[in-house]
C-alpha cells in the first residue's frame, strides 16, 4: 500500500490592508491549510477569502488558533490560565467552524500557532487544556501535533484523532528537538535538501536527525512555510519529490 | 389558550477588568440572553461566564453581533460591505455557537447590537445581509427584530423563524417608531408605568402608542435594559404583571 | 529667486508584522515624511524605525493621525465629537512628538489621515478641531491642507502656518476637486507623464486640471504614494523633473 | 521643617463605555494622579477628562504607562526586548505630555503600570531601559519607584529625579518585599490601620515591617488604590492621619 502523507501551511495571515504569505500560490500545492481566526492575525474578511480558495483548491481547513495579539503575531508568550485557555481556543475554532460552513467546507483539524504552540509543545497540561477545548466543540477534529513533544504526548492521552507533523524546512536534533535557529544549518533553505530530506524522512517513517540518526515517529503531515521568500520553492520541491517516490499527497481528512 | 412572551436582555457586556451590568440579577428575571460576542463588547472569558450562568438559570442563548468596536462600544456607525457584514455575523455566531456548546447549552437567536441594529433597521439589504449570514450557519435560527422596521421586513423576506420585539422602557410613536430620546416621556423610568404598559400591549396583541392608537404587531418578546440603575425594577415589574395578568413567560425556543 | 517645493508621502504604515510600502527607498527621494501614529497603522516599533530613518535621511517628519481603525486602515468613515476629534489629535500628535525627538528628530508638520482627511476635507468645522487641537500642542506647527478643500479655510481661519498640497498621480477637475476614481484618466500611472505635469503646475503656480485650465493655488508641498507598484517611480521622476527645471526641493521646516 | 509626603493614586483606568475606579472622589484626596495612557486602560477621551479633573483639583499628573493588552488590563507579562520597551514608553509619555498640555496641564513623573512595574521590580536593566526612555523625553520628569526594588536602583544609577514610593495597604517583609497576597493580613482592608501605620512610617522615614523591624528607607509617596470598595476610605483615613501629624500633602512637583 503506498505511503500517504499532507503538506499544510499556515494561511489567511493577512490583516486589513496588509498582505503576508503568498497563500494562491501555495494553496495549489499543500493539501492542509492552518487558518488564522483573527486573534494573531486575519480578521473576518481573510478568513472567508483563505477559507473560500481553500475549497476551491480542494485543500483542507484547519483552525489555527493564537494569542490576542496582532502586534506581535502570536509569538509572545502570554500566561493564560488553563479556563483563558479553553476560552480562547473555543471561541477562534467556532469562528473557524462557521466561516468554513459559509465557505462551502469545514474545519477537519486544529493547529495551535505561535507561542502558543511552543508553550504547549513544552507544557502537556496546557496542550491537553487546549486540545480538550477544540475536542468540546468537535471530538472528531483531527489535532495537529509536533511529534515527540508534549502536543503529542497530550493530543495521545486524550485519545483523539492525531496528524503527527515534522517541518520541511528545520534541521533535527537525537533527541527530536529542532537544531536552535542560532546555530548553521538549523533552517534548511536550499529546495531540493529539503525536498530530498523530507522524501527519506516520510519513506523511513522517521525523522532523520543532523547526525544520521533515525528516530521512529508517526509522521502524517509535513509543516511548509509560507512566510520565506523561498517557500513557494520549497514547497514545490517537497511535492515533486514524494510525488516521485510513489507518495501519496492527501489531505487529513480524506 | 395563555399568551406566551420572551423577555430578553443584552448580557455579557462586561470585557477584561471592566465589569457592566448586573447579569447575575436579571439572569434571574429575563428568559433569554443576548450575548456580545466580543467585537463591541465581552470577550471569550465574559462570554463562557455569562453563558454558563445563562444556562444555570435555564435562559435561553442569543448571540448579539456588533462592529469591531470596543471603544464605541459598536455604537458608532461604520459602513462595510454586505460582504464585510456577512463575515462579521459568521465569525460572531460561530464563535457564540461554540461557547454555547462548551456552556453545555446552544445558540437558539440572532440580534444585532447598537449601530449594526440601527442601520439594519433602516435599511433592508444591509438587514438581509446580516440575517442571511447567519441562517447560513443555522437555518433554525430565531431572527430577532424590531417589530415594524426593515429588519422585520428583511427577515420575513427571508421566511426565517422570527421573533418581533418591543421595548419596556421607550414610548412610541403612531407610525410605530421609538419617540426621539430628546423628547419629555421618550423613556420610561418609572417601573410600574413600564410594567402596566408592556401587559397591555402583550393582551392587545399591538404596540399601544403615545397618543393611544393601538398598532397591531407580533409581540414575541420584550426588550429590557441592563444598563440603567432602574434597569432591575423594571425587568422585575414587567415581569410581575405579566404574570398577574396569567402571561406565560418562556424563552424564544422552548 | 528660485521656486522651492516639498514632497511628501505616507510612511511608516507597516504594523507588526506586516509591511507596507517602499520607506527606505521613498526617503531618499521625498523631503517630508506622514509618519503613521499607531491607530490607523503603524505601532510605536514601526514609528521608531521610520522616524529614525528619515532623520538619517534628512527628511521632514510629520503626524499622520487616523481614526482608531486597522483592520480599516482609517479609509471608514467614523463620525466623532469634536471633543472627541480633539482628544485624537492629542494624543497621536503627542506620542508623534515624543518618538521624534527620541530619534533626534522633531514633528514640523501635520497632516490627517484617510477617512479623516476626506471629512476633514468636506467639513470646516471638523477639520478646525483637528487643526486647534494640533496647534494647542504645537503652534508653530505647519498643517498640511489639501488645496481648495475646507481644510485649506479651516487652517486659513486658524491662521497657522500653512503647507498647500497636490497630488503627483491624480487629475483635477475645473473646481479644483479631483476627477473621481471610477473615470479614465483620474489616477495617473504613467511616471513620465506625471512629473511633466507637476513640474508645469508648481512652474505655473497653479493646479491645471484635465480641460487646462490654470487654478492659481499655494502649492507647498507634492503628495507622493508610497504603496502602489509604480510609486517610487513617480516619486524619482517627479523630483528629477522638479529639479530640471531648476526647482529647489526643500523640507517644509528648512 | 515639617515632613512632606505626597499622595498617588492610578487615574483614568476607565475605557470606551466602561467606568472603572472612583477618580472624582479620589481627586479630593490625593496629590498625585497616575493616568492611564490607552495601552492597558484608558483612551484618548478618558485620559482627557481625567487630566482635566486633575488640574482642577491641583492634583499632580504622572503618565502611568503600560503593556499593550486591554483585556489583560496589563497585568500579563509580556516579554519585550528592551528596544521595544523605550519604544513603548515613549509613546505614551508623549501622548500623556500632549494630553496632560491640553488640560493646562503637565506631565510631572512616570510610574510603571502593572506586569511592566512587576517586571521592571526584579530586573533592574528592564528597569533602566524603561526609565531612560522617559528621561529621553523629559530629563526633569520625577521617576516614581517602589522603594528597595530594581526600580530604584536603575533609577538611582541613572541619577535622575526620584520618588520614592510606599504602599499603604501592604504589608511588608523585613526584606522590604511586599508580604504575598496569599498570607494573612497581606493586604490591609481597615481604613485607620492603614492610616496609622502610614503615619507612624513617614515619621519614622522607614518602612516597618510586620515583625516591628524599621528599614530606612526615602518615602516621597503613598501609594493608594483606587479599585476596591474600601479605597476612598482608606484615602480619607490615610490623608486625616498624616495631617493630624502635621505632615504636609504636597504634590511632587510642587
Amino acid at each position: 500500500m503506498a505511503l500517504t502523507v499532507d503538506l499544510n501551511a499556515d494561511m489567511g495571515e493577512s490583516f486589513g490592508p496588509w498582505v503576508m504569505g503568498r497563500d494562491a500560490d501555495l494553496l495549489k500545492i499543500i493539501t492542509s491549510a492552518n487558518v488564522a481566526c483573527g486573534f494573531h492575525a486575519g480578521d473576518p474578511d481573510v478568513m472567508a477569502r483563505t477559507m473560500r480558495m481553500a475549497v476551491e483548491n480542494g485543500v483542507g481547513i484547519g483552525a489555527h488558533p493564537g494569542f490576542a495579539d496582532l502586534q506581535g503575531f502570536g509569538r509572545r508568550r502570554i500566561k493564560l490560565t488553563h479556563t483563558e485557555l479553553r476560552n480562547l481556543v473555543h471561541y477562534q475554532l467556532g469562528a473557524a467552524q462557521a466561516m468554513a460552513r459559509a465557505a462551502q467546507g469545514r474545519v477537519d483539524h486544529l493547529k495551535l500557532h505561535g507561542a502558543l504552540a511552543n508553550m504547549a509543545a513544552d507544557d502537556e497540561a496546557m496542550a491537553r487544556a487546549c486540545y480538550e477545548a477544540a475536542l468540546e466543540i468537535d471530538p472528531d477534529l483531527i489535532v495537529m501535533v509536533l511529534v515527540g513533544t508534549a502536543q503529542e504526548r497530550a493530543a495521545r492521552a486524550l485519545g483523539c484523532r492525531i496528524a503527527g507533523e515534522i517541518f520541511a524546512d528545520r534541521a533535527y536534533n537525537d533527541d527530536a528537538t529542532l537544531v536552535d535557529r542560532s546555530l548553521p544549518g538549523a533552517v534548511i533553505h536550499d529546495a531540493e535538501h529539503a525536498a530530498t530530506r523530507i522524501a527519506a524522512m516520510v519513506k523511513a517513517g522517521a525523522i532523520i536527525t543532523e547526525s544520521g540518526r533515525r528516530l521512529p515517529v508517526q509522521i502524517d503531515t509535513i509543516c511548509l512555510h509560507g512566510d520565506t521568500p523561498e517557500a513557494v520553492q520549497i514547497a514545490s520541491a517537497v511535492r515533486a519529490a514524494l510525488e516521485a517516490d510513489g507518495v501519496d499527497l492527501k489531505r487529513l481528512a480524506g
